[in-house]
């Protein structure tokens, strides 16, 4: 895994409102994970490289739930094999009918050490899968087995999740407004371009909630915002 | 109705996530109510047998406000009807752009001793309803009055909720994650199954927690993960 | 703005469901703006006369991060210009793919004293948002900026929001059930009609508790129904 | 079977679009059958009165392709019950995913006499059924067995079809722009009603091909439209 | 109108699929009217500058029929405004379950010299339409009368249509795979560039037909198809 | 390629809901690719095993014009690749809204002498497309440039189509109906008892349309049926 600590410590810190605007200027306009939400959206910031597990269609006589005792089931064996520190991505191809996964296997990959879990579809076991410690995000609840609809064939493949683009090593941040998906070469730059922007956020906020109008200060077109903001840096210290 | 107390009473202690693992080991594999969720998630697991109404689209001349006057209106009589210990279940079309219900109806059930209700279209008073005691079970808030697009037409027939089949007498239970469909001859069978799922599945979390791998142990394919369960139960005294 | 002060106030006294349903008996069956939720379901109920803002398609070269450099873009002017105790609705084509707005315009909003957001897209920042006085609901949390899909192009104009006609000047009242747009011209008849409707729903409620059917009562049918619920306000003072 | 013969041949003159528009008239908005379209458009337009069947979600364990073994079994028995002349209207939950009907049971229908079929689901065998004589309508070509998704539960009930209400009884056109349900006590009226409008409406067709504005026009406001009519009728002969 | 005749007449020459190409080769992805038909696919190319109508939803109290008898109801003073040689494109939603416009009104378009019209909603009297010199496109077929749901709002103003952005003045062209937007500004390059992309693109066809792999052929990266183009261009004085 | 000839020719003469019913009767419920229609329904029957592409959401940094001057780009390899006979079938997640292929590529199949071309998003050039010989299908036309949304990344790998489960060599059939997906060791027995079942579907149809009722015919459970179905086929051949 090449994500670097400071660069995970950074993320960890911005939202994925801000990165998506980073992203923008880059011409990246596809990158969030479309009509997912966490399941306890007040846990902390997630952030790993993605690790990712691609569903297709299942086809009934190739799915009995026999199929979980061969232990190389690719579902089961991607659970084990995801590196601690990653985020798990599951493409279910945005169906939520079946479960992509339940509490057991995500209790699995919370001890070992993986950083979250993500779904275009849904996870059984909703209520326990919310209370572990580990962030999970989904389209929603859904509690059939998910042989029912959906079958494990491939391993840490480039797949699409919620309508974006994912490939193995790209970093996922994920927060209550959902994930965002970092092209791997872009994570150290839009790190470094988000905390920044959060600090003019989190200047303006406070300016507003002091009766400020926007105008001339988001963005800081007005002179005397720019020296207030470094007035306001170097009193916080950031 | 035939739902025996002690199949009830081991149903309020399995998920309906197990539950469609069991049916889907009978080859059933639609029998979650899609899209459908709690209004208050914390509820204690619904249990009950179904009791039916089905809506058709409403006809302007058909649907004024006066129609409740007349007290054998399908809405109102089967509110009156609905047997203790069942859950009313109503085929909205899964139509969420008027209510199927609001909280007059659902604490008048309440107050009846029945044990729920689900519909695959929206409640209004939402957060009434909420704060019941009986719990319920719709696609997403609606306050419109049913008449704007629903007229109730027929009491205790099959209906389709959220694309499952729904015989009345056929057993629902609804948790967390949504509301399963029991066929009325498998509730006994299911519901024993059920628990002795749950058995294993609480001793796999154990497990899983503990560190162990899931390879071997979810399923037990492994000698080990059998003997250990066998400890377990005995243990555990289940 | 002609919503007078008794009329604002009746109306943060009822429900939305309430108020859908003397609409329904004017012939008005599509005033609740569709699919929307408040981001926090347990704040205060909104009401205030819509100023309403546009969005259109976004075409990639009008649309670079610099345009709100402009002090005259329309959704940053907007934000300005709308009225205390309005409520600001945007049109945002029910499409969530993108953010409506974010966490330092909302607070600006609430700041110059606007009474609520409405969207029928999504906003970015949600949880910030939720945490706000100001009350905002949205179709789901959304984290790309709007430049990504909207561009902002009119304001103050007639508009649709979640498949409701909103004209300026109409009274959007919002609750857990989510928003409804009253006209203009009926404002002060629903809003009397809706205060004693609510007392006899919160008198039907009381009985239904006591255990009382709603056959003869709900509607009241019952001669002694109107009876009861005349001693009733008596005793209440409603 | 009420439906006179001569508002029977009216109603073969008349288009979907007019019928509407004199539904409209009477606050009918939701008689439009939606989202489905005739196999072959060119064919005469469709008149006759409701004769519906009821499909609810098919269960595996209860439609085993030997359920058609048992001669009252509700799809094939409605088959051989509609009556000559009438229209066969299925609520298949608008769900194309299966069909609701072959070739086989539609040239039945013809034999029979009937005088057309509907569905809000799908035909398979739709190249076969659009050259048969007797007009179709559906969503879109579907060839999975009925079996895979709908049970026929219920013979000439109300049912919704396309989200317009439908019952038995009610008079059903069809032309090229889909399928109106016609309340039964209305088809007198509505169809002399349409036969006028028709009229009139040929007559501006034929005005506007000779270079007229609309305005004035249609509707007639300008007092010579109403005398240029007047003459054209008679000289037309209608 | 600054449509210039040279840049109409080559765009009536290319596909609207090699428009898309050169628009994307400039950054604009989303310049395509999504999901919208010809009535008759065998139309000529429609080309024009876009004239638009914007519908809101309909209210009922200000929807009555006899709204048209208003002369300056701007559905029909667009109808009588829209230039000879434009497009007329209606911003119906995306919500085709009302007309945007039926026979009469299009054929006075056609009548006026209009070049087309193009809806993202539906037409009614489609069979009608279809036969008409004048091109049309729209979602599907749709026979209420278009207050059913659309209240005609705004003429020429920036509309959406089927999810492409459309400014007045931009340039629709139309074929059997839909409608795009071209930029107003953009019209001549795009024309230029499409023009010598079709000749390229004609090459191609026939030495595809002629046995030739697409390797090296499209994009012509070997040097030999850029020798071939040219002598076939030579030869077929292109 | 193990198709074999017989089973080839076999499958040529029997309709896609015939082979749907006989794998329903083998409990495989989801083999059909849904949505999915011809370009020209009057196409003969095509047959093939499948031959797969697999594209996923594209990233504009990595879908320039250019990359198709890579003459490894997924996309064109699997067009040269695919081998004669076989249908190709690309994984476009459902997505018309750019396109999967244009009439160039397909022309190049034409020529290689494949049988068929299957999307679930749709095809541009799709009037050029319908007159080719081979048979194509797709949801609807679409204009824009695949890479507009979609990445060529896998080559013959199993994927999912219009939610049907395919696998590299399942066989591949479509009609006006659309197309089904057998599996790979299943053809040759679907392939029999499907012509056998057209011949019992033959004579139906025609003592149907002689007047025989379908009780007892379809299916044959009155022993006279059995008996004038063996005479049938003495006397046809068949």
């Amino acid at each position: 895994m090449s994500l670097k600590t400071p660069t995970r410590d950074k993320l960890k810190t911005v939202s994925t409102a801000t990165i998506c605007t980073a992203l923008y200027k880059r011409g990246l306009r596809n990158q969030m994970v479309q009509d997912v939400q966490p399941l306890d959206p007040r846990k902390p910031t997630m952030v790993g490289e993605a690790f990712t597990l691609r569903y297709m269609p299942a086809r009934e006589d190739l799915n009995p739930i026999t199929v979980f005792q061969d232990r190389s089931h690719p579902q089961r064996k991607a659970i084990e094999q995801c590196p601690p520190g990653a985020v798990f991505v599951i493409d279910s191809r945005k169906d939520p009918r079946a479960a992509s996964a339940g509490s057991i296997l995500v209790t699995r990959l919370q001890v070992r050490g993986v950083a979250g879990i993500v779904t275009d579809g849904g996870f059984r076991d909703s209520a326990e899968i919310a209370k572990l410690d580990i962030p999970a995000f989904h389209n929603r609840p859904s509690a059939p087995t998910n042989l029912t609809r959906h079958q494990a064939i491939d391993i840490n493949v480039p797949i699409g999740c919620g309508d974006a683009p994912v490939f193995p090593g790209d970093v996922i941040v994920g927060d209550a407004d959902g994930c965002v998906v970092i092209p791997a070469g872009l994570a150290e730059e839009i790190a470094a371009e988000a905390v920044e922007m959060t600090a003019y956020e989190d200047f303006i906020t406070e300016k507003v909630f002091e009766g400020r109008s926007i105008l001339g200060l988001y963005p800081a077109t007005d002179e005397q915002s720019k020296i207030d903001f470094a007035a306001w840096r170097k009193s916080k210290g950031r």
